[in-house]
Order: C-alpha cells, then sequence, then structure tokens
C-alpha cells in the first residue's frame, strides 16, 4: 500500500518523505500534508505528531472501521490530484492535553490525544472512587471501574461502549462517560471544553489498600495512578487538521461503519 | 405564599404588579425583574413570556423538583434584600423557536420553548418515522415511539427519561434523544445549536394508516402532525435570564433534586 | 399469497378452511394446524384466537420482521411436506391472561396476550404512578410515561425499545419494563411468571387532575384506566403452540431480525 | 463485634466454633448454622465454604451494603432467640460450578461462585472477542471489554454496572451481560441456568496479539485465560442456604441499600 501511495503521489511529482526517514520530525514544519496508512490507531499517533506542527493529515484506511480516513488504498490513486488541488474537506479537530500531578510534582506529561483520557481500574473486581472539578468547581464523584473523558471525536470510540452520547465533532465540548458504574444514578456529562478538567483519585475507607489504576490517553500512552494523583484535562491549543471525503457526511460515516440507526 | 412576597418587596419600596392586574404585558417592559411562584411548569410558562423582554425571572420555588427556582418561600424573606441588591447570580439560557409547516404553509408557531420540543405518538403500540436534518445535511432517520429535541436545560427533563446525557447549561447546543426507539443501533445525539435543525414525519410504507402524531414546547403547548409536516428548531435569538442563588452550583442542584451520582 | 398456501395443502389432501368460513370457531376444534398468512401483528391475532383450542399456528410471513413466522411464501411449498409430516419444530410459549378490576368489579377480560400488558399515559407530558405487587408484596413504585409487562415472547418486541434485556422464549418469567421513567434509579426487572402480578393506578398528590391512561394487550386490544384501577396479570394456563422450522435457533432469528449483535 | 454474637449464642447454651479453631472444615459437618461477620465479601466467601456442607449462613452486617446479610450487630442480640428457635427465613439461593478448559485439560476448578462469573480484559484500550454456547448451541459473539455471567443473587452486583437487569433470586436464570460491548447492538440476555454454558475466548484476526484476559468468580478467585481456552459454567448442583429475617422482603432490600427506584 505505501507504494502505491508514495508512486502516486512521485508521479505527480510531489516530494515525499516516510517516517523513516533521517530527521522526519525536523521534515514535518516543510510538510504540506502527511498521510497516514494504515487504521484508527495509526491516525491516533499521527495526530499527536503532526497537530503541533499544524500538519493536515490524510489517513489511507487499511481494514478496520477507518473512523478518522479519508480514503482508502483502492480511492487514493482515484481521489490523488483532488487531494493535492485541495478539493479535500479540511476539518479542524480538537484534542485533549493531559498532565498527571502527583503531590505538587508534575509525573506525567503533558501530553495530547484525539480521542480521550481513560481512567480505569486494573484490578478485578475492585471499583475506584474520581471527583471530578471543572474550573475549580465541583462536579461529581464517581465510584466504579473508571472515568472516560473524551473529545467530540473520542465520542464514538470508548465512550460509546459505555453508553455515551454521540457528540458532532464540531463543537467545543467534552464529554464525561463513567465506566460501569457502582450507582444507578450516574449519567453521562457534557461540559465546556474551554475549562479545564481535574480528575482526581481519591479513596472511600481511608484503610483500603491502593487499588492499581491506569490512566490512558487514545489507549497508546499512559501512566499508573497512585491515591490523590491529579489528572488534568484542558483543551490543546492547536487544532488537528483532517483531510477528508467532501462527499461523506459524518452522520453518513456513523451508518456505514457503527452501523448507527439501522434496522 | 403570593402575599408573603409582595408584602416583602412593598416593605422595601417595591411597585408590585401580579399577572392578573390589567395590562400586565404592557408593563412588563418597564419591571426590571419578574417572580414565578409555584413549579417548573410555572417556570416554563413564564419564560416564553418573559425571554422576548429580556426581563429577568426569579422563581420561588413551591413545591415539586424546582430545577429553575432560585430560592424557595422560606428563603425569599431572607434573600429579599440580596437579590434586589443584585447579588443573585444572573444566568442566560437559550431556548428554542419552533414552527411548524405543512405544504410549504406555517401551520404552528413561531413559539418558543425552554426545555424541549417533544415529537410523540399518541396511538398506543404504533411507530413512527422521523427524519431529522441539521442545516440542509442528512443526519438520521428514527423509528420508534418519538424524538425530543431539547435544550441544555431540558437535558434534566423528559430527555434525561430517554437515557439523554446531562449538559451544562452554558453550552450551545442541542441534544436529539429517541423515545423507545424500535432499533438497537440508536443513541442520543449532541449536535451545534446555532445551526437550524428540521424533523419531518415520514412514513415506512405507503399504504400505511396515518398515525396520530403530537408535537409539543415544553408539555404546554402544541400541534397535531400529519405526515410530511416539517417541525423546523431553531436558537431563539434572545436568552431567558435567570435569576439564581450564587451559593448554589448547576451540580448540586443536580445532586439535590434529581439524586444524581448519589449512592 | 394465500392461494398458494391453499393449493399447496389441498394438492396434499389437506382439508383447508379459510377464517372466512363459516363457523370457523368451532371448526377450530377440528383443526389439526392453523397456518397465518402476514407479519407479528396477524401471529398475535392468532395466537389469542388458537391457544384456547391447543392448535398449533405456523406463520407464513409475508414482509415486517416475522419473528414469530415458521416460513414466509416463497418457501411455503418446499417446506410444506415436511410441515405436515410433523417435521417442524413445536414450540410452546406461554402467555399471559389480563383482567381489569375497578371498585371491585372487573371491567375488562379475562383476554389474553403473547407479547405483553402496556400500560401507558396517552397524555403529552405527563407522567403516571403505578405500584407494582407480585404475590400480594410490594414490588416498586413506577413513576414516568408507564410500564411494559412483558412475556419472553415479548422481550424482543416493545420491551427492547425501552431498554429491557433479551429473554430465552422457554423461560417461565416475566419481564417488567419501565417507560421513560422519571426516576435515575429504575430497572428493568425480572420475575418469576408463576405468581400473580397486579399493578395499580396511584397518584403521587391527591389533588393531581386525572390523567387518560390506556392498557393494551399487544398492541391489539385495551381498555382506558382510571386512578385505584387495578391490571391483575397471571400466566394463561394454556401454552401456545409455535410451529417453528427446526434449522434456524433463536438466537439465529435474533441476529436475521434484529441485528442483535452485529457490527 | 465477634465477641457480641459469640457471647449472645453461649449465653443460650449453643456450641460456637471460629474460623481459627483447628480442623473447622470437619466441624462445618456438624453445624446447624455458620455466621459470617462482615461485609458482602465475607458472605461471598462463606457461601463458597457452606453450600458444599449445607450448612446455612447467617450473615452479621459490618458495614458495607451488606446485600445478603440476615442482620447487623447491633440487631443481633435483640434477633438471637428468634433465629435459633428458626424463625429467620431460609432462602436457598443456587450458585454456578466454574471450570477453564485449554486443550483438553482443565486448568482450573471446578470452583463455585455465588454472584457472577466475570471475563474481562485487563489490557487498557484492548476489546476481547468471546463466544457464548448455551447447551452446545450458539448465542453469540461479544467484542468488548468482556462479558458477566451472573446468577440472579449476583444481578445487584458488577452486572447491574454493566446495565443488566435486576433478577428476583428465586429464578432459575443465568443473566449474560456484555461489559462495555463494542458494537450498538449488544444487549443484555437471560437463558435458562439449567443449561451449561461455555465461554470461549476467541481471536477477530489471527496476527492479533494475545490479550491479557483475566476470569474471575466472585471478583475473588480466578485464572488467566489464553486464546481458546472454555469456560464452563454450569449450575452447582447444592443450594446455598441463607439466613434472612423474615421481615425484610428482597425489594425493600433494593430500595434501602442500592435505593433502587428512589427520587
Amino acid at each position: 500500500m505505501l507504494r502505491i501511495v508514495q508512486s502516486a503521489l512521485k508521479a505527480r511529482g510531489v516530494k515525499v518523505w516516510t517516517g523513516h526517514d533521517h530527521g522526519i520530525n525536523d521534515k514535518l514544519r516543510l510538510a504540506d500534508i502527511a498521510v497516514a496508512l494504515g487504521g484508527d490507531g495509526t491516525m491516533l499517533r499521527a495526530a499527536r505528531l503532526l497537530a503541533p506542527h499544524s500538519v493536515p493529515l490524510l489517513g489511507v484506511n487499511s481494514g478496520g472501521l477507518g473512523f478518522l480516513s479519508g480514503t482508502d488504498a483502492s480511492e487514493f490513486k482515484r481521489y490523488c490530484d483532488a487531494i493535492l488541488r485541495g478539493q479535500f474537506f479540511l476539518e479542524e479537530r480538537w484534542m485533549i492535553e493531559v498532565e498527571v500531578q502527583r503531590r505538587g510534582r508534575r509525573i506525567f506529561g503533558p501530553n495530547i490525544a484525539l480521542n480521550d483520557c481513560v481512567i480505569r481500574c486494573a484490578d478485578q473486581a475492585r471499583a475506584i472512587s474520581l471527583r471530578a472539578r471543572s474550573a475549580e468547581r465541583f462536579v461529581a464523584d464517581y465510584f466504579g471501574d473508571g472515568l472516560i473523558v473524551s473529545t467530540p471525536t473520542g465520542s464514538t470510540a470508548y465512550a460509546l461502549a459505555a453508553s455515551g452520547p454521540i457528540v458532532d465533532p464540531s463543537l467545543d465540548v467534552l464529554l464525561i462517560a463513567p465506566i460501569c458504574p457502582h450507582t444507578l444514578t450516574q449519567r453521562p456529562l457534557i461540559i465546556p471544553a474551554s475549562e479545564p478538567l481535574s480528575i482526581r483519585l481519591t479513596v472511600r475507607h481511608p484503610h483500603d489498600s491502593a487499588p492499581k489504576v491506569l490512566m490512558s490517553l487514545d489507549g497508546q500512552l499512559g501512566s499508573s495512578l497512585q491515591i490523590d494523583d491529579e489528572v488534568r484535562i484542558s483543551r490543546y491549543e492547536r487544532p488537528f487538521k483532517l483531510l477528508l471525503n467532501p462527499k461523506r457526511s459524518y452522520y453518513e460515516v456513523l451508518r456505514r461503519k457503527l452501523k448507527w440507526g439501522e434496522r
């Protein structure tokens, strides 16, 4: 697939570097667009690399759901000229920036994520307590398997499995979805993304043994958490730029990939 | 209760009109604040009356959940001076404006609502088909008992009973929550409020008999719908201004009134 | 379709009556099997007619989901000999018997239903209070749009739209699923079918105006309810006998018709 | 608390052994009742110990939810005579027996559990594939965080957090509740407990790396699973006997402990 894409681009006089080329990070500054070959995992990794440089990404899907892909290998050649002529739609998606504080010191981050920040207990049959605050106001205490803090882009990823709503990706909101809450009264919550969110790992009973808790960004990088650690989540300052096929709306992609609303 | 509120206000030299006074609609233009005595139903009615005049409302709760109330009768006297001195928090909530089109002619509205626009089948054991479009783009076809289009304020009302998420009232979004969808794949959806939404009553099979379908705003005023009628929903241009006790955050109200997140 | 089925049966020397024949109810006693042509609504009506006579039913599906159908028109001829030779699987499904009591007198029923008994408010924006008792023990108070009391067969019908679980049709249980409950804490409940269930329409506040409430069986026959009316639901003494294609399991039908578990 | 219970029993001439006594397992055969002091975790452990000997258990709750407890420490003395006179209600709860097969060999069990058997992925951001069969018939393929197979007793434990229904503990059914399913179409399922259930860990793509998967019984004992391992679950032959206060129904306990149905 790499070869198809490369030769199609070179045939049109485009200078192509690959991720294996020497000094690729420096070259990102010179790039007009980046192309990622793979599935959604590849796209998520690419987003973290590209967003700081404002380089737009075209995803070429190879199997998997390919939610974020603009095209697939078989279509790539067909669309190549349209893409180079800028006829693909440039959609901005915002990302979250996350760091972890332990006793006043930063022990993780800041790192960025396109989909979500997941805080989850890794022990079997153990619930954890998490306290959410938005812009210094107390939001809620959560008790259960954990919590997903998701961008609109991430609302169709893991948050959907935790019964979260689907959120239009243009919206400037965060979705907080509890994972298997041990209370009958919890519900997903939509809050402004413009305000910093803090999630603190707390204890219900002072004598409880420490649970094993993991925080992960887009399921790809993360940190283990201790009691009283605070995960700070805010909107990342630069948008992630995504090249999408103008012929397919967000809702069409949902129907095709998720079978959303299908009978 | 009316007497308590009136005498407290008059004792402070405030000019008071009541809803029964002659020409009260004209006097709204002169009013600095309005006071509604009752529950949430009363508040919803008052919101429709006051929002066009930009008069802020203080709700004095008398039984019921009182989600939108700033105080209750027993506290009113205590807070009276603070309210008059402007020490209560003025929160702006946005409303929806709704009209119904039938064969190119408007048959209902425009009317406004603070919570929601509900489209529901009134026949027992009958499902209806609804097609949603946002800003002229196709969103989804729904098949089931009906649909709730809710403001953030309405997310804790009927939409919550239909498994919708809780939405921070400051957000500029609409929530679409299907009522008892007859497909396993439906989910609540959050879309931008800035774009007009259209819901059209459609038919699945051309020979089906016409169902009895009702559209209602805040459960208080409405219209019956025929096949092909289109309900148009957009953001109302003027905000509804609500006076709230600065000591109670939105999330505290959720916990106290809904027992949200409680064990 | 009627002609195809009739001629296929007559060609095999089977005596055929149709529903329009004179004295058809008497002839049911003589029948070995009944054939219903249509969708699930037709099957539900046939079940009520046939169960008292213990006549097994073969459903020949013509459009619609056809959950209860054993075959469709195109397959009927192919399977005809197998059916007559008794090679189709005879599955027993149990039904509910329902009556309504008002001030000590029966005002509806007893009537039977294969899927469900639905009690629902017909007013827009009105919640009703229902009190459930099983075998004279208090079960729960419900407040919301209404309640579905479903057999296992009905668990894939309306109860599924109300977030109920799927229940294996061989089980001797009742499913109680609240419709849009106005409390965060309600959940579907599975109870023994062997014990009589009572649902009483109650009031939350003595001065509330009377809501318009409907009770319906399989969405096909019903009664309006007044405050204090009691709906009594018990297991009907005779099973409904259904002829099913032995090659298709219950779970396969779920997957094919509901897309249950599909990606 | 132990002292209170012991002295109350001894004062009534009851012979008391404690779990620390030598040869306690042998003495279980001689015991008329067992008393467990603690929360639900203690009760679950006691159930596994006592069920094989058919010794009824009285749970004396000390903090926690105490779903299975018959009394608490403060009430124990008051109820002591009633308990010894057999005036407490003896409720039979059935348990599951679980073993794990790997390439034709048993690598875990048989062990028993009162609440549930949970199969869950321990890796962050990894979904697993599980194939369920009941009595050799294919039921469904699950893709997500995992699966809970629960007894009716366990339906108010972890299964409830995974959106399962509440199941009356007298019923002879199993509840299968998916944990965060990655498909929109999954639903909890109720099947007969009389038929053996098999859950096999499968792979979606042959080249996927092996996930870390754990199976646990009542969250207390378990095993790690490899691809193609099969978890076999059947009804344990002996009931677990629970002594309960006759004055409190199951539904009352749900309301008091879970706040089920509360506003």
